[in-house]
């Protein structure tokens, strides 16, 4: 999971870098990069851990220019603080590229070969990242030959780009002398939105300072523009969305900040991820025209029939949540079946270290550190919890658990998104099949795992109805509730190929 | 604001003090420190910043020892960052001391002038911590003379320490060589919690090799003992409640393990801090007998009947509730009401920096780096809006303008505490009088600094109900709204000082 | 000036790398890097200061791998922390490769036109190593078009490389999955040594090991080899020496450990640069077959020979050496004239920072930070003083100051090396002309700048008949002595160019 | 070993500490600490490695105050890097005193349980110097009692600690509020020398800027003082030695900057180390009104007559020295029997670490890291080596078998010192008895260790003849070379307790 932004400024780019990832942290806390350009010059700083640690002043002071881009990520196993995973990603030929990208590369081996055999391009890391990079700039390198760069030379590429990779896919670049890129998979799983605003009269003046003091050109460009994973981005900084990239659509904004852009596949479908509606992305973020929040009220209001149907009305009293992202949906559970809505679970916001000392035993991790149970709240109560969605169900059985434990006469557990029975390739951190608690199960036997009096799922019908109501789409991305890949190329083979790297 | 505790464990204690800092960051977020006795011999770490950001792997490697005790606090302005006045504060004369306190003196300059006329003691900081730790080495220093130290020394010493301080207190202390030391205020002003539970058969044997590395004595304790500022760290230690400290008692467990107590005051009343109920104390703690959390219901509970008699209602559709603290009042105002809760604002946990570059101007501090109004929750509607207290005002007015600005027809808003008029100085940290909204305005005119259509405040008298509902007390502190200073001698001329102090 | 070595290894090469660097920084110590290769993975470490503090543990555990190679460098003017600046540089097409450079390039302005214009690749700093190795990538592109990688194509690129730059470089590169090359300019001006030693019995076991599990080929090589600025290296690691390489020379070690070689330039002079005698190389290297120890003895020799002619037997008692590199001469001095020889300056080897603190005035530099007179050795003496050589005049006026005022009662100076009158272009760091003493200045006038009571210089062709004695090189490069420049295209343009750059 | 610097200053003393320390740094290089008043504040930075690189520009700012004083030292065994035994050490009671110490202590054991039983003070840690420091604020406490501090009181106090305490010292102590007080041991033991210099008129504007913003009394002092251990502190800083502090004197600099002094030792005769001009002191100064490069000249004169009578002449043709401290006896040594004097030995200055990485075996130690022989000096030829002493003879072991492999023919041995038979208990870093190399072998049997053909020391006699030439003192302390240890009260039991700890 990850975030990215793009920043095109008047002056200064580095603190609008810097305070968008903040507000994109929730898609990844485990590195961090940011890097600029300052006319042909290239800055970039990539760290470890959250972005309020994560920069310092000298960081700052290095990131000049007046172009940025940004990215947050949560690791994949095993990857979590390896610097040289982290994101962006440089190449030097040609014209100097960095590169950010929220999504996953489900050709990546075909790719590398060709990279390797082919290009005779070099990928210091295992990821896709890195990889799609040296595709861009393969790709520029056929494209362009021997002319000079312009917005149709990149349009060109991209084009070309997209026609060579497969899965999904929202992607940032930086070419140096040139301008900022961004584009999108053709299906438009992965999202990303374009702003714009005037320069205020207010900065005019020392954002044409800043540009003559570091050699950008002199005349100021009449709009910002930003480029980023989700709109609220775009309203924290008074950004008016312009619109959310088109399925296949690339973006190119040039060093005198005119947008140019471009349809750059040939066939495409807006059929968006699922999970950022079940749990990635902020409440306060709309996307592909639906509002986040207003999705999970629905996905609420679409569960408590569901309860309706499958849990005795004498079998529950209140309705509790998981903090923070079930609370709509139990909110609306609440309202809807006319029960109390209380919090009975109190999440811990400061969760720390456990720290190894010389013969001391490791300490099993517990959800005991993320929540805690009122014992007030469940003292002799039937309460009905609800969850954004299930995965390994471990945490799950341990909530259960924690309920009876503080004091809960019954039980029942309710998951506001359907069971997740298969892998995950576009981009969300997910275990393989094997770790998924619903991988092969009946929900009567996930119910047995949980220890729950009673479980609830939300069915794929009545989720893909919540989410997609009122939309245009063309679909919706959910194989890891269904098995069904949309981009139809995901085998068995690629499967396994993924399940043994996760091992490794 | 701080948050204090001490552990006293049969094994290594270095984890067990972090781990119990976490659970109470939210009382203090911009220092930290831990010391811990490792027999006769002291170890200490003082850092800037949060818990989890603050020690490293070297640090807790080298906090050896199974006393511990911890601190987290909010720096009072300018100090923010000076570890100098960071908690705990050593002495080595008598015995070797280490101390962390949780409240205010309010005598330290004639406490102050004591200690170097009188005693020749060096204070390095104007910290009144510092300055209680003095006080209490000299008082140990009077009473105990030559006799060799007990807990019946302990306590003559503690008894003329209360006599000679005046404020509020929780005060954790470790003697070097002796043991863990405990007490609290005589009008038990601020909270002090303390715990027991067996030691864990499972660890014994770990905690046995521990002790003979470490040179601690052979022989177990019988139990491991927690002293902390809310008693949620008991919860997640799975210590059982022993009880709250009495108004001006005193606890000592000796090196083994026993505990010892004593009444030191001579005369006491109990009156809690109502604002721990208000706003600091985490909703899962019960303090003082009373559930932080119920007694936010019923403050909502109040508050729903003020507004009903004040606010007509068809000036408001729904319920808002500002994230976190107020979430409590909202929901049960909007179940009292009958009208929709809904959580429009969104709270941006991950606040960073503004980085100060050469040539750049410093941008304005703005409550839309911490909150975010979604447009589609306000859009066109009428909302009435809770938090947990109004005090500078200055938040509460830029909430207003984000509700009208994001679409809002109507906004009111609702306070549920009283108007904040008088300074605190039983250690809430709060701007001086003049700086708070509240200050010799009506409540019409706080009304149009505000900007709202309504404003209510929830009534002293039924915050003081709703907060004593069910107990014992004998009252309730809460002069920053009445101007009515329980402990009866903070006078005009000590309220003056401490607002120059504050400004310089 | 920089120091450069590469190591090819039988097991893990990082701290054969260190160790080099730490003999070699006296070669430069504003900054260090590290890059290694383990199979096609290439790890890179960059920081800022000396060798000994640069690099950490978790540095060191990154640097996996059995090939490396590594940098030291003193900085040019106002560029001393500069991180984008520092050596290795990477390019990750063709191939990946990582490389350093001992040198400096004279035709860096065409270069970076033809590799952006032409080639578009994009150079993010105005680093020569940055360009040349650029030059060489895309050499590599030219000659090796789709051929796979072998020794004989790498020596047709090199052969492109040394026909298209101009300078003096010693180089090292290596190419991920492939080897390590090194090359020298074709008139040798900078050294490169070539070593070889056994894989040693007792760690052969260890190595293999090693290669297994970093992915390593399992057959261990026969060979070990180094190839490094200085021969010191060589003896401190017991390699055997194998050769300097020849000027144009390539070699080339593929990675089962084979040496290829080939002569890379269509004509080649050996005229090796005398500044390494006179001040940088360590006095226990033998460089170009000649000892450094003595041909700084034989220096001495010549110029005690001048010093009689020159200044009376009577204004002198004894004879005193700036420390360090001056003492060799200085003793063959005070030998050959029969004079006493002391040791009156001590030198602080560990010299601070000055920092500055707000409203405090900037302390001038001077050199009593770095020498110090002993009083003693001074008092009521006729001291003569030798210097390896004089710059701008600034510390040895100072250092003529600091004798009398400790009381000698004449002070003469001799310079060990002729008047410095002109910039080097070569690689080694020197002031623009107008700040060099000597430049338009008499001996005459310039011990009036000194105000030495005499003032005796090294005539030029006393200093290379003392350097090339018994050697069978070509000429020596004296250039900053002359204004000869034996590359023969040091246009007055390009000294104008150059200096305006060190002056920006 | 440690050195130790307190100045008094007009304006901020922070640097002049930071820059005194760096010209001590020869005497202690494990760790180093400052501290500063700041009228009754005190403030304080422990760091652990060297000067340069501990102090950062934010340790600096907060060294505010004009009174300060610095510490440089080598950590015994095993203590190497643990901050709590770094000096300075702090306590509040009375007055609030930092104290640094040069030294060791003969009675800790005694003293120790004083300061326990009798005055319940807490010590921390084993070092001497918290013992030292708590002896002084003890012996304050009785002294003054009730009265206000001046000197008299202080001079009284001293006179106290000095009838308490054995062994050697030298001692800087700030007491926050009053001043910068110095005192030395009753035999001189270890050195301490007092400097004056006028406030310069060029910083009197600054400082009287400081003194206002920083709330010091707005009258300049005077003068400038400064206590050093060594002389060249003074040179280098321009001050006028004053006198070096009698045995038994105390100097106290008020905060006016007037100088007190008082005799407080009953019984006192000076009686120097004699290592410090064996070894530790730097060649530049003058200790105890000796130049410590004229004693080591004469300490060659010395050795060359034993040489003359011990090794044949035509066993030799060369003399070499160790670098760096064996140097001038080496000259003095060649030039009095005529032999050609070279320099076959290179120091390495830059000595890293060894990294231990996972599965990787310790490298053994090597004098080769540290020295380099130059083949081309030793070539078949018959060398005479010089060193300062031979302590464990390891280094002297290897250091022959250097010369050997490098080709020397005839390998002769020589020590400007005795032969080191029994500890240092006087503040001199040196093994056990068992592990010197001369306990308990007679010189022909060392030399068999060491391998060497020949191996000379100089005598006894001839030592202390050579140190003391023309000075007026009562003895030298060099107890490690006879036994005779010159305070009298070290017994048999104290070595072994001395032995033992060095062991733990």
């Amino acid at each position: 999971m990850c975030g990215i932004v793009g920043h095109f400024s008047a002056g200064p780019v580095n603190q609008q870098v810097y305070d968008s990832l903040l507000l994109l942290q929730h898609r990844g806390q485990d590195s961090t990069g940011i890097a600029t350009a300052e006319g042909r010059t290239l800055h970039q700083a990539k760290k470890s851990g959250q972005v309020r640690e994560a920069y310092r002043t000298r960081d700052m002071r290095e990131l000049l220019g007046n172009i940025g881009l940004g990215h947050v990520r949560y690791a994949t196993k095993g990857h979590a603080t390896n610097l040289d995973e982290a994101q962006p990603f440089y190449v030097n030929a040609p014209y100097g590229i960095v590169l950010v990208h929220n999504g996953n590369l489900t050709n990546t081996r075909e790719l590398t070969l060709e990279m390797r055999e082919r290009d005779f391009r070099h990928l210091n890391s295992p990821s896709d990242t890195e990889l799609l990079l040296n595709v861009l700039a393969s790709s520029l390198q056929d494209s362009v030959g021997v002319r000079h760069l312009d917005a149709d030379g990149i349009f060109d590429a991209v084009t070309q780009v997209i026609s060579r990779i497969r899965g999904a896919y929202g992607t940032i670049a930086l070419i140096a002398g040139h301008g900022l890129l961004a584009f999108r998979d053709p299906m438009g799983i992965r999202p990303l939105v374009l702003g714009r605003r005037d320069v205020a009269p207010e900065t005019a003046e020392a954002a044409a300072g800043y540009r003559g003091v570091h050699g950008l050109p002199a005349t100021l460009p009449e709009s910002e523009w930003v480029v980023a994973s989700e709109s609220l981005v775009l309203e924290a900084g008074n950004y008016e969305v312009v619109r959310e990239l088109a399925p296949g659509e690339a973006v190119f904004i040039d060093e005198a900040g005119t947008l140019h852009s471009r349809q750059c596949a040939e066939e495409t479908r807006l059929v968006p991820c699922a999970f950022e509606y079940v749990y990635l992305a902020r409440p306060d973020s709309v996307m592909n025209g639906i509002s986040i929040y207003e999705s999970r009220l629905r996905m609420g209001e679409k569960l408590a029939e569901t309860i309706q149907r499958e849990i005795p009305d004498e079998d529950f009293d209140i309705v509790m949540p998981i903090p923070d992202s079930a609370r709509p949906a139990a909110l609306q559970v609440a309202h809807s079946l006319g029960k109390e809505y209380r919090e009975g679970f109190y999440k811990n916001r400061y969760v720390g270290r456990t720290f190894i000392m010389p013969g001391q035993a490791v300490r099993q991790k517990s959800v005991r550190q993320k929540l805690n149970a009122m014992r007030s709240e469940f003292e002799g109560k039937k309460v009905l919890i609800i969850d954004d969605s299930i995965v390994r169900g471990t945490t799950s059985r341990q909530i259960v658990e924690m309920a009876y434990q503080a004091g809960a006469v019954k039980v029942s557990f309710a998951s506001a998104a359907p069971p997740v029975r298969y892998p995950h390739v576009y981009g969300i951190n997910m275990p393989n099949a094997e770790e998924l608690v619903a991988h092969g199960r009946t929900v009567e036997e996930i119910r047995d795992v949980l220890g729950s009096d009673h479980l609830v799922y939300l069915g794929v019908e009545d989720m893909a109805e919540a989410i997609m109501a009122g939309s245009d789409w063309d679909g919706l991305e959910m194989s890891c509730f269904t098995g069904d890949y949309v981009t139809g190329d995901v085998t068995e083979e690629y499967l396994e190929f993924v399940a043994g790297d996760q091992e490794s």
